[in-house]
């Protein structure tokens, strides 16, 4: 765990364009396009505010973001989110933040009637800490798309239940 | 088969706009909130042309717009498409109308190296003849998340492989 107090912020300013693309970026695991898209959502929020359906957390400590999610509503269901992204600074991966931004955007959206959210990722050998983070987090493996991102490499979804 | 000429157009106008509202609305089985969802994309398609990732095809017969769908490539993902509408004008069903338009976006999602292509719908009874005319296309169920859409409402996910 973390051993200095954590603080949480959900106003997106436009710094956080290039803090998000560092986060992302500082992971390694993440294609140059995919960090654009990464990016998008920030600039989406920004230039659309709430109505974008993209709501953000930033984890700060020490004055410094050293991680964020970023998730929102599925158009036409009622209570289901998708959880869009999660990125933790490398320097600071393995101290607990994951498990706290995730948590904290589980709150946030019980708070919004939320009954599930959906999770998706590659199966490919690079993203195997990040499934076995979901899976630690109570997510369950919902679907396989064989080939979906390319050939060989597959989506998984994964799915968490909240309870009221 | 329609005995009178169908001709495809694949620009998208303003006019659009209504014409995808009437057509959607036509079919009686969408929400509302469904239909304000497939006159966004005509929208997003109009304000940034083809970047906005959304194709369209019109199905014309004597001047008229009877049916139309619309799909895009997935991003971050080589060759995985999605068919995001289709619709057929209520008075023109049952006519092998989805038919040729389906068929018609297949070709063109195959000219653009597209691999895939995902579609997905409800599996309320109010959807068993759009579930089986994904079937009577060779589209095969992938997915099912239960209570996606809401309590009792799953969502069936269909992919077709495109054979090269």
């Amino acid at each position: 765990m973390p051993d200095r107090p954590i603080t949480f912020r959900y106003e997106v300013a436009p710094t956080d364009t290039d803090l998000v693309r560092e986060l992302v970026v500082s992971t390694g695991v993440f294609a140059a396009a995919e960090v654009e898209v990464a990016v998008e959502l920030v600039q989406e929020r920004l230039a659309k505010g709430e109505p974008s359906g993209y709501y953000f957390v930033f984890a700060e400590r020490d004055g410094r973001t050293v991680g964020y999610a970023c998730y929102g509503p599925i158009a036409c269901t009622v209570g289901s989110f998708d959880l869009y992204w999660i990125a933790v600074d490398r320097a600071c991966q393995g101290q607990g933040l994951g498990r706290l931004l995730i948590a904290e955007c589980e709150r946030l959206i019980g708070a919004q009637a939320g009954r599930h959210i959906y999770v998706e990722t590659s199966n490919r050998p690079q993203y195997a800490p990040t499934r076995g983070f979901y899976l630690h987090c109570d997510y369950s493996q919902a679907a396989v798309f064989d080939d979906f991102y390319a050939p060989g490499d597959a989506k998984v979804v994964y799915c968490k239940r909240l309870t009221p």
